[in-house]
């Protein structure tokens, strides 16, 4: 263990020597994306001096900021100290989710490409602390980060204090596997030098400005990893609705089987279309994406794919471990970059990838909700999913017809909340088909968009779009007083049918 | 007049008999951006010949693409006479707005930056015919273009067949602005290798495919050239806030006196934040956007402005004979280049430019409305303001607080179209002042936004806020009940208060 230690050997302390450095009213930056490479022990012992002080009637809440979601044992015990008093770019964590949605901490979600940047310049002010998990520390006080790379090089650019996490559950062999590439400031840069996903540009290491390094922590504990449902048979039938739409490129001339360049949002529907993905004709699949997951490890295991980029890992536990022991292996095929690479808008437009992503709900002229439920309860955040619908050369969403047993519709009159307008979505896939609206004025998107709806929606839907039309403007037609309906029935009544 | 037109000679006919190549069902490509560069001949014959086929019982109807808004010489003549079925990317032509309104032609408004690419991946189809004006055609066959380049190359690389139009009325001293650079086809492109608003890297001519060239049409004719208002007293106190947050953005040490680049909507408000510009501390002034304005040249001048890059001019009918007269001097300070390239992510996150543009509405988070009056009504379209945007350093949104008099309000409770998501709005200035939101969740942006709002709104937009927030979930209140009730008002009753 110290081996992976070195430099700051004698800042060695515990969590709770190391959380001193952590006052009321900081803004600290943490490393971690989708469950990986997020600090281990510190929220922790953070959230025990919250407690303590609220206890003795002081105040104590901390600003977060990561490179996206981080687990339970981060987010969570902070959330459940009310330790956090804003939070951004990204949560996916339910006890915070609940602290937003209750109105007790503060969240603004945007979009992991320009998180980043946005600290670089100030627009929060200044970040007192960085919390950095590492692989190992370099002789030279430098680091090899661990399981994400995420908004490390801002944080640790930004903050006055740096606190590093060396954690010996990840495997040393992820050295070699980041691609360190730090942006230049503006204005004026140059180009990123990436015309592919497998370019490698950086170093393998991150700098670490040592005069800053205030406590280094050891701890031995995996990344959130949580385990990916097998596929249902909503999820094969959405898979299979997918690739039979990148077979259709292909027969178009827009797509070659040698030639499809992914992004891919987390879940078990992304893990299905990648399952699917080993059975077909595709060879030499890439990947530029923020997200490396088991479906890819499988997808590069049978050879079908040979490049993944992106800026973190989010397996199951399973697949976790056999990263930790072949990693070595791995990293032939799969490159970590931070996440205002792997997000770019300048590469992601010029690699030419074809986007996959989630949502919560379509509206029929395709602006897409990915993000709050009825308009005003947030589940996770916009993520990357704008960088990439924004910049893809086709952006497709894809998504169950339904959930909670039918009573939510995917597909729906006016979307509550618009993460992605109508000018960006090209293809919207549910278990029921394709609705492709490219080159399409928004209302010959409707009856395709009504056509992936499941059938218990479809005359709902009809019945509204042939209210909206009576409206004397018809470039979008809408009726205002009843485009809410269906979300405001769930909200009164449990289920969109009303 | 002869000279301009070399090569091609022989193929020289009237509109009449040019108008012979397009048909029914025809995908036409046209030059034209902002009312500069477009067919000034064709449009008018196609129109007729709609006409004489719609009076003889026949179809004739062709969708038309263009760089951007075109003139009543254009868009005018061919919606006038119904021979318009589908319109992209964009258009502000009133007539033909009637026609999307009343549900008699389509149109697909999408971001100016994508229209190119998806015509050359084939998202809409085979192209028949590209109508596209020049000033001159070289001794090769190559032509210098007018004062647009929009998607003339697109056009001119998807179609079958190429109609030119050379037209005297533009100066051939225009010759040498123009920097033309062809982007790759994806997958896998080069960086584009501008990395500052003066750099040429491309001709300043476009290539044409000479076995393509049907007929070649001489013209005469100014572009649209409208004049702009003289700044009124809304108009210039908006820009004084604009120019206040820019000084406010130099002493927090984000902005150097000569270190402003500019991308700026069209209008009256823009012109009037140029005007104050000029008697400003900013210096070496430079422009990374779509258009030229009235503006932009009395900077230019006053040498304030030492490079301005761009896709078309947008001039008054003065300001348009001044760059026909020295226009030997302004390609100095000018360069036009292709929309894919003036408007490209790439070029536009890395030159770190100060986003300026127009809008229908703000909500009270942010979300903007850019396109669609009460949600139905298409107004002209999202233009590059998405472009921008999504891509500045800084982005920002200027209106006057209300429109005819006083009866719509810029500010709302809940956007009835959305172009811009809450994750991208950065600022919302008004007469009233600035509402500036980095940095912030939503609900700390509610009271901002409604500072700028007219003070009549203000006790509206509050009383709806305090009804919001009786709803159970607090990331984004809403009462989806009526959150459309500022609209609803206005179709209903003429005026926002209801």
């Amino acid at each position: 263990m110290s081996e992976r230690i070195g430099f700051y050997q004698d800042l060695v302390v515990s969590a709770e020597e190391a959380a001193k450095f952590v006052n009321h009213g900081d803004r600290v930056g943490i490393s971690g994306f989708t469950g990986a490479g997020y600090p281990k022990a510190l929220p922790t012992a953070i959230a025990e001096k919250a407690k303590a002080a609220h206890a003795a009637g002081e105040e104590f809440q901390i600003d977060v900021f990561s490179g996206a979601s981080t687990a339970p044992d981060c987010d969570g015990v902070l959330a459940e100290a009310d330790a956090i008093r804003f939070r951004s770019p990204y949560n996916s964590d339910p006890v915070l989710r609940g602290k937003f949605n209750d109105g007790s901490a503060l969240y603004q979600d945007i979009h992991l490409s320009h998180s980043g940047q946005q600290v670089e310049e100030g627009f929060y002010g200044d970040f007192q602390v960085a919390i950095i998990e590492a692989v190992r520390i370099l002789d030279n006080g430098n680091i090899v980060p661990s399981s994400a790379v995420g908004n490390n090089l801002e944080y640790i650019e930004a903050a006055e204090r740096i606190i590093i996490e060396v954690n010996e559950w990840q495997s040393e062999h992820l050295e070699g596997m980041h691609d360190i590439y730090k942006i230049e400031k503006l204005p004026n840069r140059q180009p990123i030098p990436i015309t592919n996903p497998g370019d490698r540009v950086g170093t393998t290491y991150i700098e670490i400005p040592q005069e800053k390094v205030v406590a280094v922590v050891k701890t031995d504990a995996p990344d959130r990893n949580a385990p990916f449902k097998a596929p249902d048979e909503v999820s094969e039938k959405i898979a299979a609705n997918f690739i039979n739409f990148l077979e259709g490129e292909v027969a178009a001339g827009r797509l070659a089987y040698d030639q499809f360049i992914m992004q891919s949002g987390v879940g078990n529907v992304p893990n299905a279309v990648m399952a699917g993905l080993l059975d077909s004709k595709f060879e030499n699949i890439q990947a530029y994406t923020e997200v490396i997951q088991d479906g890819m490890i499988d997808l590069i295991d049978a050879g079908k794919m040979t490049m993944a980029s992106a800026t973190s890992f989010a397996l199951s536990p399973e697949y976790a471990d056999r990263m930790n022991e072949k990693a070595e292996k791995y990293k032939e095929h799969i490159i970590l970059r931070p996440q205002q690479i792997s997000n770019h808008p300048e590469v992601i437009r010029r690699v030419g990838l074809i986007a996959s992503n989630g949502m919560i709900e379509a509206d029929i002229y395709g602006n897409i909700n990915s993000t709050n439920v009825g308009g005003t309860r947030i589940m996770n955040g916009t993520g990357g999913s704008g960088d990439f619908t924004r910049n893809a050369y086709i952006s497709t969403f894809v998504s169950p017809s339904v959930a909670k047993d039918g009573a939510i519709s995917a597909i729906v009159p006016f979307a509550s909340h618009i993460d992605h307008t109508e000018h960006d979505t090209m293809v919207i896939i549910t278990e029921y088909g394709v609705a492709d609206l490219r080159g399409l004025a928004p209302k010959e998107r409707v009856e395709k968009v009504i056509s992936v709806a499941h059938p218990d929606y479809r005359p709902l839907l009809e019945e509204y779009y042939e209210r909206a039309k009576q409206n004397k403007f018809q470039h979008t037609p809408h009726d205002l007083k009843t485009a809410f309906d269906f979300q405001i029935n769930f909200a009164e009544k449990g289920d969109m049918r009303g």
